[in-house]
């Protein structure tokens, strides 16, 4: 009988091909098979084995090329037929990356895995634009959520108070939401000239910023 | 007149060697001086030049070898002498990292610096211990902050009725100050059977994981 593979998730980073870690670029050189996503830095897959195959899982805002079950039972049985599968993630697997659901899936089926952190866009496409997350002088906390609320956690309402009260927010995704946060903020006591930072092509050459204040700001504008 | 060196600040990661990005290991491969903290896995010194000077800037929990000022000044003036100056900071340098102070030091002085973003420890130890921060059925939003209290932001009171609201919590070196943040999140509203867990050493070999409730966790028990 064919000895099982393993799944192993690494993530990818935020999209400058660098900030890749070590053991990330460790487990695409061995990957027997390689699934990515949409947000992966295709230079990435440079790393890989020239015998490897590359699939693409998709994952675009609007539409999944593959479902979400569709990508855990691949994970599956590429790793049943004896390969080393490596699930490369955009940005941490854990932060909106939804690692939880594939880990559980290969767990399920007893399919050995691990996963390999990666940095967060959250955290690394601010610093790109100058702007530590943290800074002792000013705040001692800062939350990170999402901006997909129509996506994900459908009809669970997120508690808008405490988040306007938590002295730096970090959004992703949240440009086409942006009128909503904005509103939702607004109405539970954020100052309307808190400052906010738009980013988009975090990381990349093409790094975006766009600066204004909570009231204002409009990407239209950039 | 000798050219004026740089500064790059990299994020060494949590503690797993493994986990530093491709560009942090360039920028400490190609380093005139590196100045590491406590928390840095003194493994990645390896990657140094050998004729790299490596200075310790200590930071330990109660007392700095170098004081904050100190350590500014260094940089400053290594980096006057024409070297390639290597900040290297634990984990990320934004989250908690103290880097906007020597950032600023920096441009004060007119010392060009980049930073090299790196994988925070809130993140991986939880990843190591099994736990996914956010999970598409339970939470759509995660805060950081720092269990320094003490020495952060003295006697600025945190909002904690907003964090007890969040969904997820990541406290960083918060162990010392068990007791109180107990108290706090119990005081402002988290239920008392809010899972918990209690991570040291995380994402090293000796990584220990103690798993409870919020009123009853008790890191004796370890």
């Amino acid at each position: 009988m064919m000895k099982t593979g393993s799944v192993i998730f690494v993530g990818a980073g935020p999209g400058d091909p660098k900030l890749l870690t070590v053991k990330g670029r460790e487990a695409i050189e061995q990957a027997d098979v390689v699934v990515y996503d949409r947000l992966v830095n295709p230079l990435l897959l440079a790393h890989a084995r020239v015998d490897a195959r590359l699939i693409y899982a998709g994952k675009a805002a609007a539409r999944h090329s593959l479902s979400q079950a569709e990508i855990n039972r691949l994970l599956v049985r590429e790793a049943r037929q004896g390969n080393l599968v490596v699930r490369l993630k955009g940005g941490d697997p854990s932060i909106f990356g939804r690692v939880g659901e594939e880990a559980e899936a290969c767990r399920k089926e007893g399919i050995p895995f691990k996963i390999v952190p990666g940095i967060t866009s959250g955290v690394a496409a601010p610093l790109y634009a100058g702007i530590p997350l943290t800074h002792r002088e000013y705040n001692s906390a800062v939350a990170f959520l999402t901006g997909h609320l129509c996506d994900q956690n459908a009809g669970k309402e997120l508690d808008w108070s405490a988040l306007a009260a938590v002295e730096t927010l970090v959004i992703y995704m949240g440009v086409k939401n942006l009128p909503y946060i904005r509103e939702r903020l607004l109405s539970h006591g954020m100052a309307a000239d808190t400052p906010v930072a738009l980013v988009r092509w975090g990381t990349l050459g093409e790094q975006q910023t766009l600066v204004g204040e909570l009231a204002t700001i409009d990407r239209q504008a950039a």
